[in-house]
């Protein structure tokens, strides 16, 4: 069941305002087992929204239309629906009572007679009732598809989709069923992922496989529609344990968790604490830990050490180190894991230098170049990266493999 | 001048994510006096891809289409605007040593071979390059419209939207022109504003006034479209002095400046060095400052002390105070901003403590309940605030606070 949403109105398109219906109308039809396949955003206008509705009915079997429902000239997605199944309109005098009676109940105020034309529903619509505002809803069969418009304000919006819409789907289309599994990967780019998993997709009957880059690493999705939930979840399992197996430690998590969480958890089960000294990532790397609720229980805090004289004061870090290694150097690195262990009693601490840019850098030391130390028990280790991209791009990345490092040291890595 | 814009990829689509791209292209291409008219989003489809773009190269000026131009068998929108516009593809043989260049600088990694598909352009494509990524985008011409093409992932599109879509457009399309004023206010609501410039908006002729609020504050934008840049200019000219004098001390900053630019050059002109002691904001005061090119010429560093014995070890804040007043109190963020200011040597230094949530909350001290406090030459200061919304939403607003604080200090107010 293929689906394609349509969003009315020229305020999404002009900038104005962010569409956060769509998002939340995708992920709900995803988890009723419904595809969409496209979403188009049009403007207040009679032709455009004729058109987009006139080609999605013969291409999908379900079409979800929001917003331009009101009572204003510039609303316009009934006439909009009318001329695209080429039906007339007719002001729905059973519904009257109704709409007076939400305005009524809204304060008293009497219905202005504009107020009607939310009424004239196309010919052939059952109205969707809408407890949260004056615009019905509606829902129209065509041969192939069913269209459903609802208003754009978000609350009435989800209203008549979870209340109305889906149920509705659920009795009459009984819906294939979707399930998804995310890898979340950090130390290896995409294509080297497709490259590595591509000799054993042709034997996941079934299973879709989609790459998605992000700054911490890239996203493995694997995902199955269908019917059978036992035999998609069977070969779901199978796929996703033969990824795991390739793919070995570049995973470090699956679902919507975050590197942070990660480590968090793994210091948690080992009864560690943490302690990170910052130069270029500048607080990032404290800040993605402490945006995790509960952080407190495994992480200390610590420094940003942006200054030679912050590096000095407030780790311990012998001047003399850094005049002659420089402050971005494998040896500024170490001594500031071990000078942050060692000033904050933790158990375990990081150490991150480098060049953020976009000024700083140098034939031998250029902008990206970055230190990781870990200072843990066992010792201190030490790397170094070198990224690309601008400021923002180079801090970000830096952040991401800190905590990457980190998590294979508690992972035991050699 | 109307555009559509494409969206390509499935992510969106399945409901993954939110599409964070397609609000700022609106609002850039509206700040540019281009009119966004459509905004379809569709899968990895070949024929979905080259249908929409086929209908949008008849209909409208710009077709600006995001996503499908990684390296994967499912990276499909250079087949499919070859498609829709009947031309071919050539391997672009001349960028393939700024690719290979790419990965080099990355790591020294070799390319796949895979990576080659990202230069397959569409004949008669010009490359747009990609600093911040692998995969450059093209711009390709038709007889009414100008296609281009750019990545998905935020950063790689927005280099380009800005620094090479909209230039070429600028010089080759003249679109009709807007001035545009962005006044960044902090510590002041929406409606407050709206009814401080309400008696003054209807003199400012031509001058339209957008309210945009951000949790760092609301933005007040300022806007005039017109052929006639001077007048325009004086017309704005004579809105933003009121809106400025009206709006007083409000107004942080104006355009894209942040306020921890705002806080560094202020800094700078006195001199003076800063350092930060956080604890509920957990890095991000310190990772807002660092986020800043050049921010090393004022700002030290600082400590995030997030548990008790960081607040001691790290700041010297007495185990005694925090025991009577708890860790949560003007006294803890008046002994943390000391304390900072004593050990890093700083001429000035932020302290700041609370309560971010979602756990930890009393009826005493609620979560959101946060204390900020100042350490300058003249003496310490200490506010307390409470911040509505979730532990994300506390943080980012204690970071704005926190900073703001320091900028009415450092302008001398009382």
């Amino acid at each position: 069941m293929d689906a394609h949403v349509l969003t009315v109105g020229g305020e999404i398109l002009a900038g104005d305002i962010l569409d956060s219906n769509f998002h939340e109308i995708a992920a709900a039809f995803r988890d009723a087992g419904i595809r969409v396949t496209a979403h188009a955003s049009v403007a207040d206008d009679v032709d455009a929204i004729a058109g987009t509705i006139r080609r999605s009915v013969e291409e999908v079997d379900i079409v979800f239309v929001t917003g331009g429902l009101g009572p204003t000239p510039d609303d316009l997605t009934r006439e909009g629906t009318a001329r695209a199944l080429g039906v007339g309109q007719t002001l729905r005098e059973d519904l009257v009572p109704d709409l007076e009676a939400t305005f009524r109940s809204h304060g008293g105020r009497t219905m202005p007679v504009s107020n009607l034309n939310q009424l004239r529903l196309p010919d052939g619509a059952e109205a969707i009732s809408n407890p949260n505002g004056s615009a019905p809803g509606f829902r129209i069969e065509t041969p192939r598809a069913v269209v459903f418009a609802v208003p754009g304000v978000p609350r009435e919006m989800r209203w008549m989709l979870h209340e109305a819409v889906l149920p509705w789907l659920r009795e009459h289309r009984s819906p294939t069923a979707i399930q998804v599994r995310l890898l979340r990967t950090q130390g290896i780019g995409e294509s080297d992922l497709a490259e590595r998993l591509a000799p054993h997709m042709d034997a996941w009957r079934g299973v879709g496989v989609a790459f998605y880059p992000h700054l911490p690493g890239v996203d493995v999705k694997l995902s199955h529609f269908g019917k059978d939930p036992r035999r998609m979840k069977r070969e779901l399992d199978q796929a996703e344990s033969e990824a795991r197996r390739i793919l070995g430690t570049y995973v470090y998590g699956s679902g919507k968790e975050t590197l942070a969480e990660v480590v968090l958890r793994m210091l948690g089960e080992r009864g560690w604490r943490l302690a990170v000294a910052e130069s270029c990532t500048g607080g990032r790397v404290a800040a993605a830990l402490t945006a995790v609720p509960g952080s407190s229980k495994a992480f200390d805090g610590g420094v940003v050490s942006y200054s030679n004289r912050a590096k000095s004061e407030l780790l311990g870090v012998d001047p003399e180190l850094l005049a002659t290694h420089g402050a971005v150097s494998e040896a500024a690195a170490r001594a500031m894991a071990e000078g942050m262990r060692e000033r904050s009693g933790a158990d375990v601490a990081l150490g991150v230098t480098g060049i953020a840019g976009p000024g700083g850098g140098t034939a031998g030391k250029p902008v990206g170049l970055v230190y990781t130390a870990v200072a843990a028990p066992g010792g201190t280790r030490c790397w170094e990266m070198r990224h690309p991209g601008v400021r923002d791009a180079v801090q970000q990345r830096a952040t991401s493999v800190a905590l990457n490092r980190l998590r294979l040291v508690l992972l035991g890595e050699p």
